[in-house]
């Protein structure tokens, strides 16, 4: 059961709520976002919820079966949009397109980027700064230092930058450079960092662990909403199958299930999701086509010289060609296919 | 190593050049088809090719590293076309549409299909009459009687018949009345099945085994070919992975990958890769985009009411809404977004 | 619902049981073994089991909630034990050792293989003649030819046979020459074939499917019960996971699952299950400890020259010290673990 | 290529040797432990390590392929031992039990399993305070307030404690408390966390990713060693796969084969590998004879009862039996079977 509070509930008729909900046998959690106060209420009894509904204070109730049940959209039928500003908003409206490299190398590479993402009008650029790598051999990331170059070139091209935040140490150095806090696969089951990015006011993109089932996944997010961040964008890019052909096995079921269950928008990674260069374009178009809100796409001026994951990167050539069809065909749904994709 | 055969070749020429073969220390494997005539030859020595490649009979000779030598594009690059008569071809150039129910049921159950298939100009109906089940207890169809009332009215409608063999007995019994024999995913690798179907001059679709991996599936395509069947159509269906919101996991990642590396055509099967009838329509469409050329849909005029799989099943409205979707999508591909999926 | 006729159930009888089924909504299928008629009913309706179980002959009645109902230990408590004769026996009280090379090879093979199984006392012999081979370009196994040598000479030394048939037709051809026919991994799923092997007198050994739950697994082997036969072997040999490290995973967690689901025997098959000939005895002790009621083991005089799976073939020292450990620790295990395990 | 040095080395003469290592094309990472000192040095060129390897300062040099250097065995073939203090040691001559509830909950718990342990001869006891819960609703865990009461009962009755670390803030709360840091599988690629646990001076349980590979658990452990921390052991804890009749799939094969490529000590978790309290028993048994160096054993006085995980949960009678026998099959493998397993 979920509970929406309304803004100028007296404490004492929220002590009432509260007391009327364990009354009937439910637990309540309060969770307080931005604009929002509800209350999440975990229980399984049946009871009259009038009972409840009528008292003052309250703007709405709803019998939510999901457990999972901020993210659900049994209460929420909208899709939630969200705002970065500047007039870039993640919406099923307009089609998202995230491109950059894999990692921040250094300034350069940085300014080309932006240079050729400006050019290609994409408003929101990825890089990674920390990076989670199997090995403690491999190349880490630049850190903060990398950041703040990342973050002057896009600051002053009005590009919005989105980077990933492997713990919960790095979230306050990070947030004045950040748009929106990436959460890895390995991490998305990291949930001291959930709670902490459900205590910050900007958006979370939280990726699919790579054996995460859509009910840890959708749990995963309700950590973050439960503790009062309500921006967060789902983005699938793989699970570990049986096959070693391509890096992951992008699983694109995923994606009208996800928009069915729960109100956020839904990404895809599909650079990731297969691995290889040349079906990185055929599986975005696809994932769009599955209904997919916006892509993330590993984009480098020269991806053999990538500091990581180069054989997944596309070359500016190829990010234009995929950006160009990927508009294309987001006109082409949203014109000639109504509502159904 | 593959070796093209003139049509001409003289049997003393054959001899010779399968004596070469043997001296660089390969086993040639013969290949005879309806048109072709081929030496698969499997060995790993080097050599001078041209030593073999000059010999009288030899049409061309081809150094293939894949071990699926005959069903790969190393040497035959242009796409594998598939004529089934009266004007129905598979084929990359156009997309395909195969569509009925899980089960043949009724004369009127085929009645109604083939009536709504033909006014949707669909030119190929699915339908088992041998069906797989999980458990002894459940339906296992019509049989050859249901075929032959599946036959008759797809006859006399200009409506090509693919149907599920289950084992080699019914190769003949079913030879009549089919135009395409299915492989279903449980008999992926039932060699002997697959050995003898390479040896009838009708299609066969083979299903990708639900743990099946590329180059297994390929394998069984192999088994198909160099048997003397040229005419194989690779479906992706779904594989078993950890997921089990949905029934399948559809692995789209495997239609871009087998195009490049197989000259089949690819088709795909929404219906079973994710089971549920919500999202059919969006899987198959996405299918599309990743560059299937064709898709295998469960229809059923009341799907609630259908003797197997009606929770995948597309009602005739529902159908109807797809396919139009699907062969605009087609268009669109083909005018707008050129060759790159 | 499972009804166990009386032998002497007159035709009247049984067609008043019959009815009496059918009225409660339940569909009974007939199923005749050697020595028991049962009735397997489906349905799912409540009623009052005495108002049939009364009726003359029927010899007993139970509610069996699971849909593979045959081989459920809910109706029989009792181990099921597999009696091959001349006192080999399959049972719990006596851990069944079987092994061979995993392709029958040539006559001085098979004679040293029966000379070293004979002196280590091992009564089952495996050996494969019809080889299921991911390539149409591999060693296919020598056919009946080399079932009749294997056959000549463990026939002579009072050795019991076990060999892989993969097709109908190969039913009869064999029946003469094995103990037991056995079921390989692809096949576990061959549904005409388990029909067919339902029919036959001579135990079944019904390997798990790669990728098949154990519910698929059950339902296999109900397949088999179903029509007529009741002597079964149920064998874990390794599921397919995301480690390439070995060659499947062995899914030790079936073994004790399988023990209190059904009354059939559990085997392992540890050379497939990890594929690694240095850890076969390893995962064999295991298995054996997890309450495996034998093992299939790959052995062979050199196993880097042999036709197949070499590398996860013991040699015939490895193997006589694997049956030492595997004799010891079944002694200790009765002795000392009690029931337990 | 891994290089020990010597106690006394002098800056000089390390820096001549890192010099050198730069000079063949290598990256050396310095390592330096509780008593060792290592160069883990990243190349792939061939030269002569004699060149290196008589330069002074050089205990002794190893070429080792396994990019996972430090927890190879390819050059250290001893196994590692763990030395708890108090004479309980962790090494493969003698089975360790670990055993405990999944939650602390409240002092009495603590207090009654103390006590049982104490009788039973259990030297180190598990218990969470900070509990990974998919669902932000469940119980999280007592926090450092249960781990001091946890700690009271265990410090006063010669027990050591191992309880999981969730963040790297918590690893200085709990150093006091704690003999083992337990990472769990959710957290087996949370790299800061390994970082972090390889700076401090107490053994680390390291619990296998649900969907880790064999390499990347192993990188995982790496992360701690490279971080200067030698004291870690593997532990097995089963896999995510399809099948959905037990909570997870136990991996055994991982054990043979982690106990040969690494020289850690490798224990096992039944409880969480089969999440049924019936099979606990068995898969702890046959892991042991697959060659586990321990278990971790979920234990309550009333599993039924419990905060958490009660189903895999045994109660002080399942778990008598359960030491009683598995100790006694320590005693027969090691005076029966010799080193095979």
């Amino acid at each position: 059961m979920l509970i929406q509070i309304k803004e100028n509930c007296t404490a004492e008729n929220l002590e009432q709520i509260t007391n009327a909900i364990k009354n009937v046998g439910y637990k309540p959690n309060a969770v307080k976002t931005l604009n929002n106060h509800y209350l999440a209420c975990v229980g399984t009894n049946k009871f009259d919820i009038r009972s409840i509904g009528n008292l003052p204070g309250i703007k709405d109730i709803h019998i939510v079966e999901d457990s999972n049940m901020l993210v659900s959209r049994q209460w929420r039928v909208k899709d939630t949009e969200i705002d970065l500003g500047d007039g870039v908003i993640i919406s099923r409206n307009n089609f998202t397109i995230v491109a950059g490299p894999c990692s921040i190398e250094n300034e350069e590479q940085v300014m080309k980027t932006v240079s050729f993402l400006k050019e290609q009008n994409v408003k929101i650029m990825r890089g990674g700064i920390f990076k989670p790598r199997s090995s403690p051999y491999s190349f880490r990331g630049l850190g903060i230092g990398g950041l703040k170059i990342f973050h002057k070139h896009c600051n002053a091209n009005g590009i919005k930058i989105i980077s990933e935040v492997m713990q919960v140490s790095q979230i306050e150095q990070m947030y004045p450079y950040v748009d929106i806090f990436q959460v890895g696969t390995r991490n998305s089951q990291n949930f001291n960092l959930l709670d902490e990015l459900g205590k910050v006011d900007k958006p979370v993109l939280l990726k699919r662990g790579m054996s995460s089932t859509i009910s840890e996944f959708l749990s995963s997010a309700e950590y973050i909403f439960s503790n009062g961040n309500e921006k967060i964008i789902l983005c699938e890019r793989g699970i570990r199958a049986f096959e070693k052909e391509y890096r992951n096995t992008l699983d694109l079921n995923a994606i009208p299930y996800l928009k069915e269950k729960s109100h956020l928008p839904v990404f895809c990674d599909p650079s990731h999701g297969i691995g290889i260069r040349d079906y990185v374009e055929s599986m975005a178009l696809a994932s769009q086509m599955a209904g997919a809100d916006g892509v993330l796409l590993e984009i480098h001026e020269t991806p053999e010289k990538a500091a990581s994951d180069g054989q997944q990167t596309l070359n500016f050539f190829e990010a234009t060609n995929a950006f160009m069809k990927l508009r294309l065909m987001d006109q082409v749904k949203k014109k000639m296919l109504g509502n159904a994709c």
